[in-house]
């Protein structure tokens, strides 16, 4: 199992993190997706290390940035 | 046809506005619902003239508030 962290920005609402949780949750391999609203921070568990442009192509998708 | 024009608090981004669309937009009547999302004004056209109960009670179920 891996985890990563992510911070995300633009998020507002509970909206807006299941938004992201839908998207980022239907990457290859991820099991689970949490996020703290308040501080935009997304903690990703996946079976192997994730390759980073995939998450960010889900957040930029459900309408959100990554931040760098 | 009739229209009236609500205050919403609560309502932070275009999701927020999607369910205030679709909670009051299922009021009895009630034919299109406008949101502006940055005064929270939420104008609702109807056949008929409605009870402000009803849209309370839409907007709570969105989970917001209707200003008094």
């Amino acid at each position: 199992m891996s985890t990563a962290t992510y911070t995300v920005s633009g998020m507002t609402c509970g909206h807006c993190v299941n938004s992201v949780k839908e998207e980022v949750g239907q990457v290859a391999g991820v099991s689970d997706v949490a996020v703290d609203l308040a501080t935009g921070q997304v903690t990703v568990t996946s079976e192997t290390p994730l390759d980073e442009a995939q998450v960010r192509a889900a957040v930029e998708e459900a309408g959100y940035e990554l931040k760098a």
